[in-house]
């Protein structure tokens, strides 16, 4: 196949480095800096430097820049691209992007399938893209209104590029799983590190520490970003942690041993049934 | 010097297995079960199977059985120790014990001083116990009213038993510390758990969700009893918890992205001079 990757940072540098890698899929890169796509072709992540017009070959196009101008690009370009291409991004947040990219792909007879691979750094650049990248990792697909074929092509590439597993999944289930499972970690080690306790916390502190603050260590400007554009969603999975912790205050300041045991309880069940 | 431990649980073991690994003090076992003494004397992790008699040859006790049990074994056994002996216990909780020991061991000519290693297994047994549990961690002390050189014996032996670090401090200092370093990720992660989201996240989960949720498989027999004797520090800190949590979410209620961004900022300085 003919994959056209637009937008050569960590993600889509990364998927260029693993499809040349392990697959013998052709790869196109378009990227709006040139030096970067000199790189990737020297690198051997891109057999070819792209354009408009490479759009018009490509069997799958995988959009990784941003969300503003995955949808923009797009539309501009929609009529260079070729009927019933597959057309997917990366965004790690789904309800906005898939509704308007399904709008723009079902009038102009694309095949919009969302992704979301569950990998990442606090890096962004394609200095940063490593075809490793994906070992272990989960693939999301949300395959909103695409045909079957579509989405097994989106999800046999994954298993190809080295993922460990692939998800299907609607937008909403989508957002409101990636609150709980990344976003509520990321809130809860801020909300944690900014006790008085914590400067101090050399010599009281061991594992559990560790893990529940690592990720205090935030790049405030990108999070802001990502906790904003899932608003709705993240506020509630807030809600449920908040009253979730004080249930358990509550059973506490009421030295209520039978009502805590009880709720602990709860908890570890759900950890044995995950067999976690 | 002669070391007596009385318990030969998990931590108790452990100790008499770094001192007769790592140290040339003799070490003598007091345990309520005779077969335990015997394995341990076999493994070479006691020099010899001790009773009442033994506390007046040793220049430190370790008592390593329950808080209750420790009160009432020094309280009753007190004529019986040599004048002068340095008593420390291994409680994960400080205050009313330290309270209760200090008063016991003026009283009698002991000199008391409070500890606790901060190493632990989920199993609590003789089986468990490992010469190696102390490696990396912290031994915590908390002096009461002993002497300075009690103190630094304490400390000393410490470090021959392989702890990384020590770290001074007073009983509510410690248990205010240990409500946040300990207990709070592990209300965190039992109330993380109970949202709805957790039985499905499989696919949708990486590092954050692993690391939060780890110590929600929970012996909850022994947390409640942990969290109740705790109770005014560990309440405290999760409001602290609480309250900034509802900060972070009241900023992302009101797409208030500069305060938000601000918040996270204070997080993220808060780990780099720590530097974590």
């Amino acid at each position: 196949m003919n994959i056209v990757i637009v937008g050569l940072g960590i993600i889509g540098g990364s998927l260029a480095k693993a499809f040349s890698k392990y697959t013998d899929h052709h790869v196109i890169g378009i990227n709006r800096t040139q030096k970067t796509l000199e790189t990737a072709l020297r690198d051997g992540a891109i057999h070819e430097i792209g354009d408009q017009e490479s759009l018009g070959k490509a069997d799958v196009v995988y959009m990784c820049t941003y969300p503003e101008h995955i949808v923009s690009y797009v539309f501009e370009n929609a009529a260079h691209f070729k009927k019933g291409c597959i057309v997917t991004d990366v965004c790690g947040i789904k309800t906005e992007i898939c509704g308007r990219l399904t709008e723009i792909c079902e009038k102009t007879g694309l095949q919009y399938v969302g992704s979301h691979p569950m990998a990442g750094k606090e890096k962004f650049s394609y200095e940063a893209s490593d075809p490793e990248l994906f070992k272990n990792a989960s693939y999301i697909i949300v395959p909103c209104q695409a045909k079957e074929e579509s989405v097994e092509t989106i999800k046999s590439l994954a298993m190809e590029l080295g993922f460990a597993m692939t998800r299907i999944t609607t937008p909403s289930e989508h957002d409101r799983m990636i609150a709980f499972t990344s976003q509520i970690p990321h809130v809860l080690a801020c909300a944690y590190v900014m006790s008085p306790c914590c400067t101090n916390h050399k010599g009281f502190s061991a594992g559990s520490y560790r893990d529940v603050s690592r990720v205090a260590n935030i790049n405030e400007v990108l999070w802001t970003d990502l906790f904003l554009s899932n608003r709705e969603p993240l506020s509630e999975e807030l809600s449920v942690l908040i009253n979730n912790m004080t249930t358990i205050k509550n059973a506490i300041d009421a030295n209520d041993s039978d009502t805590l045991q009880k709720l602990l309880k709860t908890s570890r069940l759900v950890k044995e049934r995950l067999g976690e």
